[in-house]
Parts: C-alpha cells; sequence; structure tokens
C-alpha cells in the first residue's frame, strides 16, 4: 500500500477558505493539510480571535454564511445589540453563535494549550476532515502604515473599512515567531505532492505566512510544486483591499504582478480565464502558468478549481 | 430646603433585587443606594461575572425575567448552544444578550476600572435611578464546604444544584477586602434614615456583606434603625438554599432563627403574616417585629412591602 500523497494549502480569510474547501471535497481527510494566516489575530474586547482559522474552519464545516462571506450561516445579533446598549465597542461584529469559537478558544489559551491544540479541539468538535493548522503558536500582528497612521490589521481592515492609504505593512514578532512544527514537517515530507497559494491576499494574508523563518527556503527545496492562484481577476479583487493595496503601493494591479510578487518561489500560476491574455507575459516571466474558472460561487466551482489546480501540480511534478 | 433621606438597602439575588425595586419605585432616585453581595462573584470562561450586581440591575432596569427569576426578559441562547457544540463548559447558562454584561464588565475591569466604576457604568447605560454598589471592588469569594468537598459557590449553587450538605463555609478574601468607601461613608451619614437588609440569604448573600471590616460597628452607631426582612417563611425559603443550609448547619428553620442570627445588629425585623405567630417569641428575644406580605410576585406587592419597611423604620425612628 502506498503512503497518501499530501497536499498542503496556505490560506487567507474567503477567497483562501473557498478553494481550501474544494480541495477537501476533492482530497481524501489524510491527504490535506491548510495552514491559515494569524497575523490578523487580535485580542478585542478580553477574547482572542483569529478571523482567518475561523472563516477556514466555518467553511470547512459547511457553517458558514455564505451571502455575506464571513461569519456564520443563521447567525443572530442579540448580544452585539445589548453590548451596544451597554456602550461597549461595537465596530467589530461579534454573532451570538461565533462569540462561543471566541470564548472557548480564549478559555482554552487561557488554560496554557496552544493555538494549534485549541484549533484541533474546535476543528474536532465541528467534524473538520482535513488538518487545519495555524501559522504558527506565537503572536504574530500585522500593522499598516497608513495616512491615518500605524493601524492594527483590524482597525485598518473592519473599523476603517480599508479606507486609510497604504503606504508599508510589518508583520510585528515576525522575528521571534516559530512557524508551527506539524506545518514545517509538512514541507519536508517527501510524500508532499504540492502545496497550493490560495487565492488570499498576498501581502497581508500570505506573506505572514511565507515571513515564517524558513518557511520559503522549505518552500524552494521541496519537489513538490508550489502552486499560487491570483487573487486579482481583471485588475481587481474579488473581496478584501488587495487592488487597492497594489495600487498605494505602486504596482501595477493585475494577475501579473501578484505572480512577480511571489517569483522565483512559484512553480505555477493559476489565472482566471478572464485573464488568459495574460499567460504569455507570465510565461516570459519564467512561470508556467495555467488559465481557468477560479470564481467560486458554488460547490461546485470550488471542487473544480481544486481538481484544476491538483491536475496542474501533477502535470508540472511530471516535467524534468 | 432640608437635605434628602437617604436609605440604604444591602441585598443579594433575587429577593434582595424585587425588594429593591419596590424601594426604588416609591422613594426618590437620590434617597436610595443599594449595596449588593459580590461573594458569588466568579470568574468563568474567562469572564467576571457578579450574579448578584446582575440581578439586582436587570431588576431595576426592569429588563429581568420575571417567570425565571433570573436573567434577562426575552433572552436567548444561541451562545449556549454553540459552546456545547464546541465543548465548552454549560453548566452556567450565559444568554446571549446576559453576556454583553459579563463581556463588558470583563473589558472595564481589564482596563483598570474597579468594579465600583463598571456598576455605575453599567447602571448609567440602562438608565437606573438609585446608586448600586458593589460591596467591595476586591475579589471576596464565598467557599462551601460539603459532604462533596470544599466548592466554590457558584459550583456549589449552580453546577450541584444546591445538593450537597453543607457543614460550612467561608469567604475567602473577606479580611483583606476594603468595604465599598461610598457604603461606608452612607453608614455615616448623618442623613442616613434606615439600613435594609433585604430578604436575601442570610449566611451566603448578607452575611460576607457584614462582614467586611467596619461594617456591623457602624450600623450598630448609626442612629438610622437596621430593619431585616425575613427571607423564611412558614420554615421555607421562597427561592435558594437558605433553608435548606440552615437545616444542614443544625438551626431551626424559622423566621425567628433569622432574627436571632442578626441579633442585636437588628432594630426591627419583618416577617410575613403568614408567620404572624411568631411575633411575640421574636419581640421576645428584644427585636420589635412586625407581620406584613412579604411575597413580591407584582410591582404592587414590591412596593407595598417597600412602604411597610419604610413606615416600620419611621416608628422605630420616633422611638426614643
Amino acid at each position: 500500500m502506498s503512503k497518501a500523497k499530501k497536499i498542503l494549502a496556505l490560506s487567507g480569510g474567503v477567497g483562501g477558505a473557498k478553494l481550501a474547501t474544494g480541495l477537501a471535497a476533492v482530497l481524501a481527510p489524510d491527504e490535506l493539510c491548510i495552514v491559515a494566516n494569524t497575523a490578523d489575530d487580535f485580542i478585542h474586547l478580553g477574547l482572542s480571535i483569529s478571523p482567518d482559522l475561523d472563516t477556514v474552519m466555518y467553511n470547512l464545516a459547511g457553517l458558514n454564511n455564505k451571502q455575506q462571506g464571513w461569519g456564520l450561516a443563521g447567525e443572530s445579533w442579540q448580544f452585539m445589540e445589548s453590548l451596544k446598549r451597554l456602550g461597549g465597542e461595537d465596530w467589530f461584529l461579534l454573532g451570538d453563535q461565533d462569540l462561543a469559537t471566541h470564548i472557548q478558544r480564549s478559555a482554552l489559551l487561557n488554560e496554557g494549550k496552544s493555538l494549534t491544540e485549541v484549533t484541533a479541539l474546535l476543528a474536532h468538535r465541528l467534524d473538520l476532515a482535513p488538518q487545519l493548522l495555524p501559522m504558527t503558536n506565537d503572536r504574530v500582528s500585522t500593522r499598516m502604515v497608513t495616512d491615518q497612521g500605524d493601524l492594527s490589521f483590524q482597525h485598518y481592515f473592519v473599523r476603517e473599512r480599508c479606507e486609510p492609504v497604504v503606504s508599508a505593512y510589518y508583520f510585528e514578532g515576525i522575528d521571534g515567531a516559530q512557524p508551527q512544527e506539524d506545518f514545517i514537517a509538512l514541507l519536508q515530507d517527501p510524500d508532499l505532492a504540492a502545496i497550493i497559494i490560495c487565492p488570499s491576499n498576498p501581502f497581508v494574508s500570505v506573506e505572514p505566512i511565507l515571513s515564517l523563518a524558513g518557511v520559503t527556503e522549505h518552500m524552494k527545496e521541496s519537489p513538490a510544486p508550489v502552486i499560487a492562484v491570483s487573487p486579482i481577476i481583471a485588475g481587481q479583487a474579488l473581496k478584501g483591499p488587495a487592488a487597492k493595496m497594489m495600487s498605494e503601493l505602486n504596482m501595477p494591479c493585475s494577475a501579473t504582478a501578484v505572480a512577480a510578487l511571489y517569483g522565483d518561489l512559484l512553480d505555477g500560476f493559476v489565472i482566471d480565464t478572464e485573464d488568459a491574455a495574460l499567460l504569455d507575459e507570465i510565461r516570459a516571466g519564467g512561470i508556467p502558468a495555467k488559465a481557468c474558472a477560479t470564481i467560486m460561487r458554488s460547490m461546485d466551482s470550488k471542487k473544480d478549481l481544486a481538481r484544476e489546480v491538483l491536475s496542474f501540480a501533477e502535470e508540472l511534478m511530471c516535467q524534468p
């Protein structure tokens, strides 16, 4: 019996969670490991909140709100209404069900459990099939340098609705943070068959993961192909500030620019069919590229994209 | 213009909150100060919970659930359902609205505010008319010595449903706790016209307040009459473990025994009309006593009892 091939997906929030869900639907449970960004994590009202881990977890559990793209389906807001009445901070919406995740996570962390252990416990209770890991157990915090000052990521993203103009960003704590050990072990696993960078924000969702000590080195050393899916389609991000940030950081806003950002880390790049005209210039930059439908509005389209990415990985693996 | 007379009420949870509500309805806002027991307070799931302060606050704000006697009217339980699904501790019920109180209190305490300041902020947001004070800003924790071990009060009261047999109890932290300063100032205020011990559990709701340094001394020195309302009617407590505890602590379970517990602290004792036969034996113990309707099932009955207690105080004040 041959050992199962392993697929590693690096994910931020919404877009990454969709592809992770597609991958989970077409792979066996022990074939998939998803590593989520935790640099968006923050302490709010005393609670430890991990937005990307939660978005991936809720999507994999099928509990996500499909209309709004974040949070839980059938969510209620009694807590939030009462908090407003009491004069509490109300810029970050916490649904009644979602709150249980934050309170239980905070309670378990306070007991001394690591974020990895807490994530595994929550994932187990929600019957998640694939493995879900935080990128690190240590605290890393994305800070946005903007025309309205140095802001924490959630203040920029949620409270200020991405309106401040970004001139730079950095990951507080990244130098001292240890990448999660199972993540590093998987990068060195001879059975690793693909490393997929999900269509997440390259700056604030993917770059924190890639900035952890040793991660890009191990990715380059791995025989598994590294394939990124562009979060930019026709010069726009489907969700979030990726396109706005590219423009503010004086980059062309295109799939080609995303490929250039990842550079020699990539063995393959997947863009949307709408951007097929860019295939030649991406390939000219030395990166094998493929165009297919990357907008994931249904479970079928998530599975289709997962299959396209996996077959692209196999193709690249067979090349000399 | 004469200064307003002041009425001080010492309260535990449900029964105390009802009389406090009656007093608030018949007195001007600046005439009433309620001091609540905080020895039931505990940290649960990382949240600072003050059950008696909350019960009094919700009752005074008219937000209390009149059927179940605790918590909020129109409460929902989405959080609790989700917490159960995640394997969280579910023996202490936290409603979605109620949770906002605990989260906001915890957040404000973590900012460095005192429990007095936090209580005042929450009370202000809920438009409370009278002053509501915690008995102390310091941590005091009732511990129950039982046949199932030494239990925190909420473990005994809620998790174990008062089933363990109590042989003793004590208030951890009481020796180092400072009584709330406005409470002590009011006990020394020459305009204080009555000190009312609400019909709360004498052991675990009232005794912690009376055990704070200087409280009984100031009560005895005050010219204001100290009047208690019996929580025991016909040998039974309307709610909670008071009667069960009296029996387990080898006391007769009667209003007379409650009067004897408070002893020479009392200038007057109010019992239910159903116990009118006990008036003579209580008076024989040297305590002026009065019988009236003490069961408070409606706002009218709360106001009626408040008026009875206040007129008894006036009567006692006029005596030499």
